[in-house]
């Protein structure tokens, strides 16, 4: 997106479509009217100066707040912050400043941290400490020293890295002050939460022409055409297309649960990434409509999903109906079970070549 | 094992008992005579030279000959070919000589590669191309062009690897050529197989006791002593004591199968390793009872089960009743769908202190 203002310094032109991302849950403020949306638009923007990247669009309702950035999304809940960012973004620098920020909201402790990302197609033109995955680890554990880091798919290949610090899970220790915090665990793991990333490579051209200047003037044509108004229709969209081309949107619902898309159209680096916690207990349905919007060559599909979601037991069931879908190879598929979290990631190839 | 001649050249006594465990099948042999046990000791001899490992023992059966060497064991059967070696040992450098011995028993097509670690303790006294992870892909790449990489458990603390190639699952190609290969697959699909092993650190003093010259005379004394005999007593044991301390054997019994274990009893880098690919429908029992036996104070356990395998379908089950004893905290849980393999990987720690 935007890649007249972020394009590299390399001979041939290139941007980085593979976000990097970062969310956060907090435990329960100390303060009674605790929420991280208390946070000001200027806060976040001075925070959003060390990742940067700057707020181009906004839009709320009671649960959840919205914002476009010009590289990506940030969506900012009560205890809960996820940020979304591309192109050459370090996103891991703004976390000091996150933490101060929360601190004003009476939120001291971190209960899930994830941070995760595709293998970069041009890891050389990233900043520092996004220059590698070891890079990044070493970062993050100066902030969070018990963090455990995954690599998911083929190192040498095709891969998603994930870093995740969970509090840990304590039920088999016997004294007092573990029994005290399996007690606050418990409270938190009440709340159901699953996340679904859908990361496509190698688009078809026809489809990916919708998301440039030259075809609409703006988000919403481009939205409409594409069918990405219709992927999860009771989400309240907020939509942009950049100039040349390029496309983000973030969509909301009643229900505080959020999507949202961003595409790098170009052909020869093009990707688009599709990511929602919206609650489902079988996302078979969503991601065939995803990939029949897009038309990806191949894409990777992570669910994370927690005890009390009710995508937690039917991850498994996914997996097997979706591979048998005919046109789609699975290259790759392994699941990890957290403390708190199930996580299942799946890789598919195109196995026919025409769209039929 | 053997820790006198391989002694590191570091100030402090230190011994790898990590291995590093290379498991090759074959496609079947285009000679009618073709056997990978029709290749001479001498030739084996040799080809443990490029290693730096020699035969110190010897026993076989109808299906299986079990050798076992200064630094861990080598089975040979009719089209599978195993190397498990500790130390500083280097057996990749034996995979071409290998691939030149296969052929002259017919053997020229590969159907499955699996080269598996545990991160080593001291990586840094390791020789080429075993320095790292990644020198051991970039070598095995050179040999297999398509094989995949994987890390389980996570990257920054303790982890397996693993570089397996199959022939590629070729369901959803549509030309005849590929049908052709598939219906070969099918074929190679029909001997179920499984492997289990289960990786110990931080033993029981008292157990490892046993394991030493001062203690016992013999393998053998040392076997009944533990209670090794008693893990698969079908297994005829082939065991040996090193001079001053340190334990190998090898069993193999009546359907084929082999059990290997192998340990380095030295408090300050204790470590055990159990494997076998004894067909059970459910490993928690032989879990339970291997893990009762050396009392580690943490464990990592693998199993690999193909379509055939009596495993395949109750590796989930497994799991979910192991993770509920009491004493013990799963870390980490992973698992891998491969073309034509399943893989469950799992991580645990004592949460008790005293065995009880």
């Amino acid at each position: 997106m935007e890649e007249g203002m972020l394009g590299t310094s390399s001979e041939s032109h290139f941007f980085e479509g593979v976000e990097k991302l970062l969310e956060i849950w907090f435990e329960d403020s100390a303060k009674l009217d605790g929420d991280l949306r208390n946070i000001t638009r200027i806060e976040w923007e001075k925070l959003l100066c060390h990742v940067k990247c700057e707020i181009i669009s906004f839009k709320k309702n009671d649960f959840i707040d919205a914002f476009l950035l010009s590289e990506s999304s940030m969506f900012v809940s009560k205890r809960r912050w996820i940020l979304k960012t591309c192109g050459t973004t370090t996103p891991l620098k703004c976390l000091e400043q996150l933490l101060e920020l929360a601190k004003t909201q009476g939120y001291t402790v971190i209960s899930d941290i994830f941070y995760s990302r595709k293998n970069f197609t041009r890891p050389e033109v990233q900043n520092s400490p996004h220059k590698g995955f070891y890079e990044e680890v070493t970062y993050l554990d100066t902030i969070f020293p018990e963090g455990r880091s995954y690599c998911l798919g083929s190192i040498n290949l095709e891969c998603w890295y994930l870093y995740t610090f969970s509090r840990p899970d304590v039920k088999a220790l016997p004294d007092l002050l573990v029994a005290e915090q399996h007690k606050q665990k418990d409270n938190v793991d009440a709340d159901p939460d699953q996340t679904i990333e859908i990361l496509m490579q190698h688009l078809d051209k026809d489809v990916m022409l919708a998301f440039s200047k030259s075809r609409f003037a703006s988000g919403p044509e481009a939205t409409t055409h594409s069918g990405i108004d219709q992927i999860l229709p009771d989400m309240i969209i907020d939509d942009f297309l950049f100039d040349p081309c390029g496309y983000s949107m973030n969509g909301i619902n009643e229900q505080g649960e959020y999507m949202t898309i961003h595409i790098t159209p170009e052909e020869k680096f093009s990707y688009v990434s599709f990511e929602s916690n919206v609650a489902l207990n079988n996302y078979t349905k969503l991601i065939n409509q995803v990939v029949r919007t897009f038309k990806p060559g191949k894409f990777i599909v992570t669910i994370f999903a927690n005890k009390s979601s009710l995508a937690y037991e039917t991850m498994k069931e996914l997996e097997i109906e979706y591979s048998t879908l005919s046109n789609w190879r699975r290259t790759d598929m392994q699941c990890c079970n957290f403390p708190s979290y199930n996580l299942l990631f799946a890789q598919y190839s195109r196995a026919v070549e025409n769209w039929t």
